[in-house]
């Protein structure tokens, strides 16, 4: 069963628009980061704190994006993410960026992030009870 | 009668934190700019692109802030703006940025804005059918 | 003949900094965009602006990016670009991000930006005469 | 006899420029930063790491900046900031931001900055031989 898709809503901040009245490139990943951010806590009921409290951050080590639509300031953004896989120290998250109204696809892409210790400074297998935690949103 | 106060609440993304783990300080500018946007149109019935579509813009003359307590991920933000004084082509707007919960104020200032002949790239005295329509948001 | 790479120096700012300490992952592009906004008219003679007064634009179509090792505020930054191939509407760029001293791979991808005819919004099949003109840069 | 007037060269970023094709206000503040954090270490000899190694740190009290020119995408900026007075934990800086060739004001203003204990969080009345070692730096 494919992991759950959750959803967070963002507005566009007029620092977000560049020279071609569009939302600059790089904000989309900044809006993604936000997302996960929000669903982290929200959604799977682990706040990237509890991370933190534990000694563990995530890295990214990989970030692919497909550009569809542009957004604009007056559009309001939906950014949809989901689990797509682990392997050792990695989780692979999918994501579609939605313009609001009219609904349509604006991005879409994965980002690859691994576990780091931060004692060591170094990669971390993903402990079981964590990808079960998340085994929980799938469907 | 003094203007009227309008408040937009706002949520802090990761890419506005800081090395000190704090929303960096020239976020604060951002969201004052964020929440006047949004107020000129949800609660003036102004909107930017009212300006635009006349010709008008607003260019920035003077920005001034006072920070008062740190903002973290974690919070909320209310940004609370109000028009204080017109002179000739300028407008001055007070802010306050509050911490939602609890409520304390993180920044408080005013910053003043020039409205601009887009056509000319000159100063233009604001309207006066203009400052009439911003009277009405008083007391 | 694989197209030249050229370099751009940048310096990192307090700003691009991130709650890791870090140059945070959405700056890689803005250096990226930053180098080849610079190498355009600095190595190829062909600045962005030549573009807009013929009313072209490039949209950015793609974004792939694989991050090597954390950038911080005291490093020196070079970003190198080439271009890849051209297809249509398309060229693909590649690039390399180093830490300046010692020099070590920070990350490395490529995008692909689509040529856009301003007055109709359209990608516009990229002419001739530009891809030769950057042909001269090989080798 | 007035502290000296150090400057700084920047360079202008893409994402730096917002929907009217200038640099977007709140990145001045960002500039004036940048350069400071630059002559910290270049010029005072006494580089920001020097007081977070002492478990020290800067917090910004107040920001003051009157935008004078619009700069663009192809300017290169002039960063000036010198000491203006010290007064317990607070320093004040004053900064004059220059568009490059030709040489123009283009923002001039003041921050000011208390110096922190991290430990506790607290301001921290500025030890003697800092204000000495800056009072090198005059005429």
């Amino acid at each position: 069963m494919p992991y759950t898709r959750f959803e967070s809503e963002l507005i566009v901040r007029p620092d977000d628009i560049d020279m071609n009245n569009h939302v600059h490139n790089s904000k989309y990943l900044d809006y993604v980061l936000a997302a996960r951010y929000d669903q982290m806590g929200r959604c799977y009921g682990m706040p990237m704190d509890d991370f933190l409290k534990n000694g563990w951050n995530w890295y990214q080590k990989a970030f692919h994006i497909e550009f569809k639509r542009a957004l604009t300031l007056a559009d309001r953004v939906i950014v949809q993410t989901w689990l797509d896989s682990f392997e050792k120290a990695d989780v692979k998250v999918g994501f579609q960026i939605f313009k609001k109204e009219p609904r349509k696809v604006a991005a879409e892409g994965y980002f690859i992030s691994t576990m780091i210790d931060m004692k060591t400074g170094r990669a971390l297998v993903i402990p079981p009870e964590i990808i079960e935690h998340y085994t929980q949103y799938t469907g």
